[in-house]
């Protein structure tokens, strides 16, 4: 069974995290990514830290399995061939400043006149419209605008950036389900389409009880540490040799806690209900940890576990790329480099689906320009074939 | 021109935000959201705060725009309902703890091997294999295990959560593009997918930088506040009246950030390469906080944007709701309650696209089994013109 992507070709003008993320995605799922970087340095990432044997393995890990090509695309011999590749393209993908590729050329109007097929998928720090799309973004300009950092922290201390690049990932995400519904689209209506995503809106998509608390109450939440703000317990306690994480979502959840921990305090008015809960947290924890504070924390997760609570480890990066269960999942895999040394590690396919291989091992990240002849060759081939 | 999902017909069993949030983007994109819930409760978060006039407003932000119906499914009458239903949908969504499905007899084998063009997508705490697969898990527990929280935060204090609920919402949007390329791919080959995503999976696959550093170095990174760990300055800075963020990602930022707060160090060795800024972090922000704190966060946002630079505001999520780029782009939408009145606010499609609709106001999300006798009126007015 060939991967779902398969035969889909996209040309990916995208360079740093967010477009990348998003023609990663879409490589995982079958689709050839045949990346165009500007000659001389190509995607900045490839001289981000940290590096393996001279290779950035931050690039790796996003551009595993991807074609470059080198095209400076204002120098006519290069546009010639830009132009060649969006004939035979599916997707096109840029993370230009708006207006750039108008300037170019390149607009969606002007390509998609040319190329009515063609999907054209942007993404950009605020969007191709609205006061502030010329303006510059990165990943934190967008994680604290867009109101994430306001509610991760503790409270009365500053806040704090997600430590994951969720500014860019996620905008990247969005624009992957905008480019997927278009390819299914495009197959009935023969009409490609614009895709337009800010990374500072798709922040926004990630506040789903932050705005429902904010418009009810005229009231923004405030960040609440290691709890969630609206469930208990639903936080961090500690063990005798650390902290880790209870997550007794409703009623039935708590009951089955205070058994497991032999606290009689399931029918206690105090702690009886969610909102009761929520009121009396501190007191809860305090009653919670008088328990836990007694073992470590594998006997407690142990424990719960056992008891079916939702519970676990706080684990950092190195455990997790350990963890019996990501290593099951095959959640840590190999991005070979050049020659096939050098290998690095990397995320796995979180997408498992029946159909698509999960190999251990992913192709290399290709070299600046390594595809041109591979590419130029193609491009002469299928137009040697093309339906006039 | 109709929704790029039009004629897509989803049967979302699931409940919560995970599930509930994939079938919000193929909602968005214009599917149609069928909600088998369960007689008599519904989903969970019909009973979460904040409410407004009765009804969640948390359950509004994610379930607008789809029709219920309640279905008992150990029930034959109901299972009847469901199974005639499954002969219509496109793409069944479930997020069950892995077996469950197989012991109602609706596990991925049996519904295949019935309805072959059916589409199988099921998101779960740990997914269907592997030695945890049949634990419970919530969002906060896959923040913890997954490794993000041990980013996130400040260095030498305990982790806290990310704010927004990633833990269940990324897992949702990885489902999302699964089901998309399954949808494209079932087109051709006739054959439906079966989809699982891990929420603590789809964690793993936020920490690109995070993995790249620890395979390299063989160590962690740590949390690092408010900074990223490897791009200075890329933090927040005090102003005289509070914090903003400055993002000069590359030297010729950093170039232009000098210049424009008059500031010599461009050429200074300490500061002239990024490696060089990231060790030298702690003065440069002194030397940059001496100039910044005597001017207010909106001047200097103000200067810096004219010259460049990725500056901006960290904003509670009551100023986001009103930043006019926000605005602009039609990020906040009005969710109608019930007869139109008791509207609730949620975040807008992120998703933007040509001959895509994106209204002001949304549909209501359905009152529990409001859309039976609709339902079932469709089901006969097909099954009358089903070709044989």
């Amino acid at each position: 069974m060939p991967a779902p992507l398969e035969n889909i070709t996209v040309l990916d003008l995208t360079h740093v995290l967010a477009g990348p993320y998003c023609s990663m995605i879409l490589s995982d799922l079958g689709a050839r990514i045949i990346k165009v970087e500007r000659p001389g340095t190509g995607d900045d990432t490839r001289n981000f830290p940290p590096f393996k044997d001279g290779e950035s393995a931050y690039f790796a890990t996003i551009n595993h399995g991807k074609e470059s090509i080198a095209l400076d695309l204002k120098a006519p011999d290069d546009r010639a061939v830009f132009e060649r590749l969006l004939a035979q393209a599916d997707v096109l993908l840029e993370n230009y400043r708006p207006g750039v590729m108008q300037r170019l050329g390149y607009g969606w109007e002007d390509l998609h006149a040319r190329f009515p097929r063609l999907i054209y998928g942007a993404v950009s720090g605020f969007g191709h419209s609205g006061p502030d799309a010329q303006k510059p973004a990165y990943d934190m300009v967008v994680q604290a605008r867009g109101g994430v950092m306001s509610i991760t922290g503790e409270k009365d201390r500053d806040p704090v950036r997600v430590g994951a690049s969720i500014g860019d990932i996620v905008a990247g995400m969005f624009l992957g389900h905008g480019v997927l519904a278009a390819l299914l689209d495009v197959e009935k209506s023969g009409e490609g389409r614009f895709i337009d995503v800010a990374m500072l809106d798709s922040q926004l998509a990630l506040l789903e009880h932050a705005i429902a608390i904010t418009s009810v109450t005229g009231k923004a939440p405030q960040p609440s540490g290691a709890r969630h703000p609206s469930i208990t317990p639903f936080e961090t306690f500690h063990a005798a040799d650390g902290l880790f994480v209870i997550a007794a979502g409703n009623n039935a959840l708590f009951a089955r806690l205070c058994a497991a921990l032999d606290l009689p305090l399931a029918a206690d008015p105090r702690f009886a209900t969610n909102p009761a809960r929520c009121e009396n947290a501190r007191l809860l924890k305090r009653l919670i940890e008088a328990i836990t504070l007694g073992n470590s924390k594998n006997h407690w997760i142990g424990v719960l576990t056992e008891a079916g609570i939702p519970t676990g480890p706080i684990q950092t990066v190195d455990q997790v790329m350990k963890d019996p269960q990501i290593l099951a999942r095959n959640m840590v895999v190999e991005v070979l480099g050049e020659n096939g040394k050098s290998a690095k590690l990397s995320a796995g396919n979180p997408i498992k689906m029946s159909g698509l291989a999960d190999p251990e091992t992913r192709a290399p990240a290709p070299k600046l320009d390594a595809d041109r002849a591979e590419i130029l060759a193609w491009l002469k081939e299928v137009e040697a074939h093309a339906v006039p």
